[in-house]
């Protein structure tokens, strides 16, 4: 897929800093590839629900926020990307150190990209397992 | 609907005080029937994405969790509520001083329950505008 | 809602002609109105899986055809409409005598549309019984 | 993945012959492995829109039984699959000379399989292209 904008890392990281709930989840950005982005989230108490897991709402916040970017890596300069949809699937409870959700544009359009994700629970032993899917879609807005 | 566990209401609640991640949010449960739950959330900024709207995450966060115990009311006592899936249409910008997620359940099962739940954001002049709608399923796990 | 196109129940009555798959499967349109269109589809044993009971493609394929249709009645005249996406849950066996989906729309934008569909199984004393539920999103293209 | 049901491809084979649907809209089972499931469908253009392209309903038609036979192969003899939920991505217009959809096990469970299915349009010169994504919940009801 070939970004149409060059510098679209530089804008992901930008509009990512600008995205205070990630701040105060404690995501960071940690790869964003023409059409690929993946964000990382630590394990906090303060973020889970009633069974000490990672609440799926913060699962899709970040699976969320990896689907918007991994899209905008293959928008025009001066868009902004919104979401318009996506659904969930949870896999198992989420329980691990830390997570990743990783997202990958399935197909990009002028309008709507359509955008997978995949969010994995790493152990203390480093081992990952999938714990969530995100099929969703993603609209291109013309500053 | 009938609830088949006299005391649901209570155990809503005793549940919805032990999700830490309410807390981190600010979301409070607001109302707890047979069937229907509705979670409030104040808006602030640092749950917000890079345009200064409530997060799409956020949103799914009140919203699944109203799901769950929309799904959690009808349950026999003794039973766990765990999200299987969810679908969020994401409508209009989420601007608002206020939101609430109400969720009713759609089909009651013994092990399945599939649950709607609407996002209102409701304004300074008390105006309700609904922001996003979600489909789900919720499943019951027998402790 | 306030169609945009005067003409809009005779344009998805010529459009709904236009499908052949309604016609193999004996669908027929039974409502249009602005941002409602009901489709209704007799039991057919050609219809159905491997227990007896129709298929859940078969149930989408008439709720997919309201939803499109229940967007078209609002959307203005020289527009087609496709569809971008949809969920279906499945809530009971699909059984009964004839099927209704029942499509409308929560909100028309100028470019998207979501619209929700139940279908409705009624039997031979003229119960209805809801079997599955959409929620979908459409997409308005000028010609 | 392994199968628990050592006769699976039998039984899928079985069961897709006992569904009515794919013969009226002649669609074939191409191949069912542990996990995986192929079916194939030519075009016909009784099976279209009013767009002369296949309908996202007969799309979802064989998306859904390869979703549902691909949960079956992973599940215990004596069981039975049914759709709990599913939702699709139509990416673009589904044009081509012959379709498969191809469903691939994501995660299997006792009670819950969920499953991916991918759409392809295949054309005069063999040419693949994905037309449309469905990510799906499938059941296993024990006899």
């Amino acid at each position: 897929m070939n970004p149409l904008n060059p510098s679209f890392a530089a804008e992901v990281e930008r509009s990512f800093a600008g995205q205070p709930i990630m701040n105060l989840l404690g995501a960071r950005l940690i790869l964003a590839e023409a059409g690929v982005v993946e964000i990382t989230l630590p394990y906090r108490v303060d973020l889970t629900q009633q069974h000490g897991y990672l609440h799926a709402g913060v699962v899709t916040t970040i699976a969320d926020s990896a689907c918007g970017y991994a899209a905008y890596t293959l928008m025009p300069a001066g868009s902004e990307v919104l979401s318009v949809e996506f659904k969930v699937n949870l896999l198992r409870p989420v329980q691990g150190e830390t997570f990743v959700a990783r997202a990958e544009v399935i197909k990009a359009g002028k309008t709507l990209t359509v955008v997978r994700a995949d969010v994995f629970a790493i152990t203390r032993n480093a081992d990952r397992e999938l714990v969530a899917t995100m099929q969703g879609t993603m609209i291109c807005v013309r500053k």
